[in-house]
């Protein structure tokens, strides 16, 4: 056979015969290296160590060190998932497999029902005898037409091959079972290492809402313990403040894909949080001088034309709806047009200027399914939203009360890490940006005196403004300590334009008001999320779905007591519930604190002779002894203070 | 010419000249009968009272003092109408006109800006002058080719000939103007005695809101001047409730058709009333037992499906939204079947029933643009929604607890004359309905024993009850005392059985819950059209937008003063504001009781010296003298209270 030419990373060329393996050429380099090898990268592409290569092309060894390396490793481990999974349930169907720097997967359906997390411990038994036995994982590759009729009766894997571009699809056998692949593996299960099956959870078939529903089984794999280690107790970081997962323990919200993919339902105890912080903001608001509205989440397509969304924005809106006379309804992408319509309702005076706006206003984005997360990325979401129309002289003074009011929200939720961006147009691309320099000048020149003026650190980003305006954006750090943008307060020339907004004037003319766009705490849906995880679940009292439950120590003896108190708080306006379960108290002190009640009250013979509770703090070892009266005045106190404990 | 043969409303036939007129007949019959006739009615169709009649049938004679005779009376006003309009305004357009029972309109197209009211006067004496000379009214018909030569360089008019079926279009001659007419006129302006030119609003061409908007004046006519001033004196009245006036007049809500047809804009004055009531009823709900939620407005059209909206329910359903991937999501009709979801989202046990579940939901609902009519009316609505999930030996407990929060409800805002309204189903034709005879029967039988038990007056309606359950209405009567149904307990037996729901009960078997529709209110919008009605805008001081203005006699001298009693009530909770405007004190004062704010506090130096207020409460003459904070206690005490007056 004719020989080959691979030219290897450093520019160096040299010949192999046609047959030689990758492991071939890692052994004609340097034994070591064929030990760390797991696989060969032929221009760009991953094959298998001992595949030949057959033609030209620049190589690289993939050793376990590397990115690639922990890929081949998790592919395998995913296959011979795929293969333990075969020999425990002979009737099941596979759809995509992944293995990734991410860790694997394997989508699966079980016909006769659903694996479930209860039968990972089995399959993973039954891998990791796999790898004790050190089974040679034979590899063949089939033409499309032999692997369709390989895996007849199979029909999510049909459809994957059959949809594919590739010529050629590889099959690997172990312990004479035979599975497709995505990508390469080892030629012996003995080189796996380190696994863990980690969950299953739902996932449809192509990322298709319209397809069926597959079980999606996770895992990871690592060739050293000690990384293994360290990923499964990040894993276990991130899940114990996953908004998501803490949604469901605390019976926050779920969402139903079938149903709605990115559409939550909020149960009554997240509804609890979110009607709290609706009703605080609103208050707060309305305190600050701004008129609350309520405006249509549809309107004619026209509008939304006439703002430039449709033209601009038009990937991120649902489809209108066409109502017949050729009227056609779009579902909101947000909420700056109604706000205009207030806003034009009347001829305004600049004695009504500054005029603030504010609404928690319904919007829909069209995100795609598989990019919706939680509570975090949804396809409905409210928008605490707020529209300010000054006259351009108004700018500082009005950002500056934003600001104010922004730093005194923050403040009530205990957000004190957070940091200020402005954004500018860029002074030398002038002409990308809405054309009116005095605007652009002035009001740059007043947004920076004012961050000045409050002594506030910032950052100034320049050609990072928005085409219709200069902004400041407030960043926030998430549980994890990802940066996010929490708060925005961004200057608008166009839109007045476009929807031709005036004011009369002083001087009996009409003007052109600037619109500030602002929102405080974002969307409820992601500003609830991002409690969730900084807080771990364990809202301050304020917040809590439930504030107090009271544990007689005998149900029979102490629950009348107990319920007279739960009147008295709820008079009062505490959300406070008795726990008439007669459970064993100490498991019911317990369950109180899984559920991150602020505040356990236990009553017994004592409490209930000297009209007092014995309170029990979330996350304290302690219960104090107190008047029933005392509590009452303290948890209000409590609540009135917005305290974080 | 050849005879023709009239058969008279009594069956007497007689025959006449082919070219004899409905005048001629009455003539033939009485002087006086020909005396008060003013058209014909040949085979039900009017006719012009000069016409030949030409061929057999039956004929009436249509005279002054029936229906159809106010008809052809308002017609002949509508027609003078477009002959003034004409003469006024050469380049004008004419769309529809309609003389009818109810009165008469013409829609018109300036051209150059629109008819505004202002112009009415002018018109109005035009159409007099026309009336006083005793024109000839000459009348033509016209083939189709002949009307669209006629119309030539009219757009609306030419339109309207093109889509019509008809053969003949009649035109009509009146000083030197010749206009076409949908009806059937007098024969000289003389006849048209009491007329009145009422009000301009704007209309759709053809009702389409995709077609030019045209500006409709409305007229009526009497041929007594006591039928005009009663019928003027009713509109008077219906004006003065009707809540689209009302909230333009205290800038409440409104609806531009343009941007959205039945979708209400609320102003911040509507929103607060809005937000008021919302508080008020969740607050209410929740101390109630019931768990409050927030659920989607979309939904995957299967859900649907399930319930069978989609199949007895889609005429009112607006139309599915296309996601790609086969993803069809909808805009819900109603919130059951997102509560059934909360309800399905874990299973539930016989100790968490009656589980109340409530949502202030947003629907939409499609109706014809034509419908659509103020609050009223509208295609996007937030309805006061709750289902409670109870075992079938619940119901009556449950039934009385709904009823008796409705009448707690009821109470706080002053709605005492109402009535009840028990719909069973028809025992003669049980196969109609959800087949399951006992728990129609016990059911039936516990809604009858708890009215009972209430000592409630009720009247009972068999064979009324919906396909899927009995049901109580409660039927309130609107400010111009027609019956409405209010509030409604609704029994559902089907949905449960549809959505399979189910709940373990104490033998540990599965058991089917009966699940309960209630609306308290209903939706916010009719609600609120409805007390703005009963009202008449005078909203008790809980609910109005501003509940107090303080007006300080000199701003310079008392304005602070002012200030500090604003700040002092806002900050107890009380929507004060102070007038600054420094206008004549009386006009002040008038132009509060005009916005018909609960109080009005003057101040000056004497109310200043002694820390006191002037007050004076809406529709009141005089003033009391009150300390500044014995104010504050009592207002406060109203709004707690939620007192009327």
């Amino acid at each position: 056979m004719a020989d080959i030419t691979l030219q290897f990373p450093d520019g160096k060329q040299r010949q192999f015969d046609a047959n030689a393996t990758t492991k071939d050429v890692a052994q004609s380099i340097a034994i070591s290296l064929a030990k760390k090898a797991v696989a060969g990268k032929l221009d760009g592409k991953l094959i298998d160590l001992n595949a030949p290569l057959k033609h030209d092309g620049k190589i690289e060894i993939v050793t376990s060190d590397s990115e690639d390396g922990l890929s081949v490793l998790r592919q395998s481990v995913a296959l011979l998932t795929k293969v333990a999974l075969k020999e425990t349930f002979p009737e099941i169907q596979f759809g995509a497999e992944v293995g990734d720097q991410d860790g694997f997967y394997v989508d699966t359906d079980k016909q006769d029902g659903q694996v479930s997390v209860d039968s990972l411990p089995a399959i993973s038994d039954k891998v990791q005898a796999l790898v004790n036995q050190k089974l040679a994982i034979k590899h063949v590759r089939l033409s499309k037409d032999e692997a369709l009729k390989k895996l007849e009766g199979t029909s999510y894997e049909q459809k994957l091959v059959k949809d594919s571009d590739d010529e050629e699809f590889p099959f690997y056998e172990i312990d004479g079972v035979s599975v497709l692949a995505s990508g390469v593996s080892f030629d012996n299960t003995g080189a796996i290492k380190f696994f863990r099956l980690l969950s299953v959870a739902g996932a449809y078939f192509e990322g298709k809402s319209s397809n069926p529903m597959l079980q999606r089984i996770y895992g990871t794999a690592f060739y050293k313990q000690a990384d293994l280690d360290a990923d499964l107790q990040a894993r276990q970081e991130a899940r114990e403040h996953d908004h998501r997962v803490i949604g469901n323990d605390l019976d926050l919200f779920f969402v139903d894909p079938k149903v709605g993919a990115g559409l939550p339902y909020w149960m009554p105890n997240g509804a609890t949080i979110r009607r709290t912080i609706e009703r605080y903001i609103i208050d707060k608001e309305v305190a600050d001088g701004y008129k609350h509205v309520y405006t249509p989440v549809l309107a004619n397509l026209d509008l939304y034309k006439t703002s430039g969304h449709w033209d601009h924005y038009r990937e991120d809106m649902f489809p209108p709806m066409d109502m017949g006379d050729g009227e056609m309804l779009e579902l909101r992408p947000m909420n700056c047009p109604s706000h205009i319509q207030i806003y034009n309702h009347h001829i305004r005076s600049y004695r009504e200027l500054p005029l603030r706006i504010a609404e928690l206003g319904m919007m829909h984005r069209y995100e795609k399914s598989g990019a919706l997360s939680g509570l975090q990325r949804v396809r409905e979401m409210t928008l605490n939203d707020g529209h300010t129309f000054v006259a351009l002289d108004q700018v500082q003074d009005e950002f500056k009360k934003i600001l104010r009011l922004i730093m005194d929200v923050y403040k009530d939720f205990n957000i004190d890490d957070y940091s200020f961006r402005l954004s500018y147009r860029d002074p030398e691309n002038t002409e990308k940006y809405f054309d009116d320099d005095e605007m652009w000048n002035r009001s740059q020149t007043m947004l920076k005196g004012a961050m000045d003026d409050l002594g506030l650190d910032y950052y100034e980003a320049e050609g990072e403004a928005a085409f219709y305006g200069p902004k400041l954006d407030i960043q926030t750090k998430t549980a994890l300590g990802n940066d996010e943008t929490m708060s925005t307060i961004q200057l608008d020339f166009m839109l007045p334009d476009r929807f031709d907004l005036t004011y009369v004037g002083a001087d009996g003319e009409n003007h052109r008001p600037v619109m500030i766009h602002r929102g405080i705490v974002g969307t409820m849906e992601r500003f609830i999320a991002y409690l969730t995880e900084i807080y771990k679940g364990a809202f301050p009292t304020w917040l809590a779905p439930k504030q107090v439950t009271i544990i007689p120590v005998s149900d029979d003896k102490h629950g009348d007591y107990a319920e007279k108190l739960r009147k008295q708080y709820a008079t009062a306006g505490v959300r406070a519930e008795v726990d008439h379960r007669g459970e064993k108290m100490n498991y019911l002190i317990r369950d109180a604190q899984t559920h991150k009640i602020p505040y356990t009250l236990v009553v017994g013979d004592k409490e209930m002779a000297d009209n007092a509770v014995s309170v029990r703090k979330y996350g304290e070892e302690n219960s104090e002894s107190m008047g029933a009266d005392d509590f009452q005045t303290a948890i209000l106190k409590d609540i009135a203070n917005y305290s974080n404990n």
